[in-house]
């Protein structure tokens, strides 16, 4: 590229630093690198210097020497579903208190996986978090093969480069389980999100198998898209073919969102009155007064905490394999009006 | 690092291809580089060989040598609000399909501001979106110092490096305005978002002027958080001591649907019965039958090809100074029940 007349315009260099403070290039790189020891005098010139001319140190040459880009690839899924906004708007803040950045790497589905790690590795990042829900082994040996430590969120890849942060989904489906039951409930029903969703599988396994303890079946069980339409439409269809059920969880709060408008506008029935209605994930809706929606609280803090631990725990020992553990974080019943008799 | 015994493992290198292959490292590089001659044969046994170790190029000593990072800057602040979640997911869509890539960077506000500099200038990001409500002189000042193209969204920094892409935010207050008195409002409401969020006080400006045009003016205006607790809120505070408004124009969705649910709840007022509600932003929650609320689409798609439009035509000049322009994106009015009355 060539300029246009008038002088190139180039960021700041650490040399155009030393020149105006009268000291070495050496002298301004020691100043701004962590390990660098340099004299007190030096140092304020150089820091004087620095601010007069709006300098900024370059990492990229300490990325070319040490291998460590001190970014982490965030692979997610869209961000439609408020909770995958929360969760990579927690990591951001984590991650930058422990030095790291953010490369963010959003991709439609796991078909589209094999491109992102080109860039993962092409950046070199020193570790990946994927909030991706791809449980196929297919995409767990692309992601080993980066030959980073790897953090899965809330899905079922395993591998010895990758180790595993989930909500304890069973054991809140068994809580939704006896919250219903304790309420008399008769006829549970179980909305599912799509197959793929290994979380999902897991709550609802954990709500049938305590369902049985109470003496209780799913009166039904709808499975589809784990959007708010989704799950408008799995009510409309079942209301069409059956009598509604008196309890109904929802594999996350955006179904359950819009299986209550579907119940009180399609069915003419009343959330509570008629049907108590449970979700998971308590994103910001579920509290919105239009719904009060009991949902599990899947502890995201917690969460992303324990999988900076793991990614630490990998990034300080020597390089190789570190994977393998699964975290399982409680998810915390935030019990609400939905579920309230009479509420 | 010391490996604890065993080998060191590192990511694939170029040279490791080279040597499986039985070519050059030199012919490696020239097959993964877009501008590279290397004949069909050479470039045939080189991809077998990647393919077989997994290499992926490392971008970095690309980096290194042109000064150009292939990476955008994307400032955001918070993403509890779903207008700026798809802001950032098509961002990220968007850039990847020109082959650039997110460097996320969350700031709680402009007083983060500086740090989140040291970042974007340390990865030599070639250029940066920023879609921060930060419309003071400091911020700009301190972008511009990155000498770097910089495309604000929806706000009103400017300097020669800054270009601005916004929702045509006046002429969207003026429709609401016009709708409205349209629909026989006689006691029209405006509640604002924050002092500093000047798109929503742009829009509050259109609809006051245009108002005046139909004879009215605001039987109140209030000013708050722009969220939903905050619209909840301000529609408390309003209902204590004032009658209801007939007619109330909200500067984002999420106070909007707040309002909607005071409205109800605590006033026992229907809407669209008793009280016509508008928004802005068209978030999925519009949608959303408890809510059905009529609502301005900023056409983000539109909007994020005219920054990125922006920075390519930055980035293909000369170095030096691209910015200080204003797009305006229209908005589009999206009707919904809130505004019919016996809806």
């Amino acid at each position: 590229m060539t300029p246009a007349g008038g002088p190139i315009i180039r960021p700041v260099s650490s040399t155009d630093v030393a020149r105006l403070a009268g000291v070495s290039q050496s002298a301004v790189s020691r100043t701004f690198s962590p390990d660098g020891s340099v004299s007190a005098r030096t140092r304020e010139k150089v820091l004087a210097a620095a601010a007069t001319l709006g300098y900024r140190p370059n990492r990229i040459p300490a990325i070319m020497l040490s291998g460590r880009s001190h970014m982490v690839g965030v692979i997610v899924g869209g961000l439609d579903n408020p909770f995958y906004a929360t969760v990579l708007d927690r990591f951001a803040v984590a991650l930058r208190g422990i030095g790291l950045h953010v490369l963010l790497v959003q991709v439609a589905d796991s078909l589209a996986l094999d491109a992102a790690l080109d860039q993962l590795a092409g950046y070199r990042v020193d570790a990946a978090v994927t909030a991706l829900a791809v449980g196929t082994r297919r995409a767990a040996d692309a992601l080993s093969a980066l030959r980073i430590p790897i953090v899965c969120f809330n899905s079922r890849l395993t591998s010895s480069w990758i180790s595993t942060v989930r909500s304890d989904n069973r054991a809140a489906g068994r809580d939704a389980a006896d919250l219903l039951a304790d309420r008399g409930v008769r006829r549970p029903a179980w909305m599912a999100g799509p197959r793929a969703n290994a979380a999902s599988q897991e709550r609802g396994r954990g709500f049938v198998e305590r369902l049985a303890t109470h003496g209780l079946a799913p009166a039904a069980t709808m499975q589809g898209a784990d959007t708010y339409q989704g799950g408008y439409d799995a009510i409309r269809r079942l209301l069409s073919v059956s009598p509604p059920p008196d309890g109904l969880f929802c594999g996350n709060d955006l179904m359950a969102c819009g299986a209550i408008d579907a119940l009180r506008q399609a069915g003419g029935l009343s959330v509570p009155g008629d049907v108590l209605v449970m979700g998971y994930d308590d994103i910001p809706q579920a509290a919105w007064h239009s719904y009060d929606l009991t949902s599990f609280d899947q502890q995201v803090d917690r969460m992303v905490a324990a999988a900076l631990d793991l990614l630490a725990t990998a990034l300080a020992g020597p390089p190789g394999p570190a994977g393998g553990r699964t975290l399982n974080v409680p998810a915390r019943l935030v019990e609400r009006g939905s579920t309230r008799h009479g509420g």
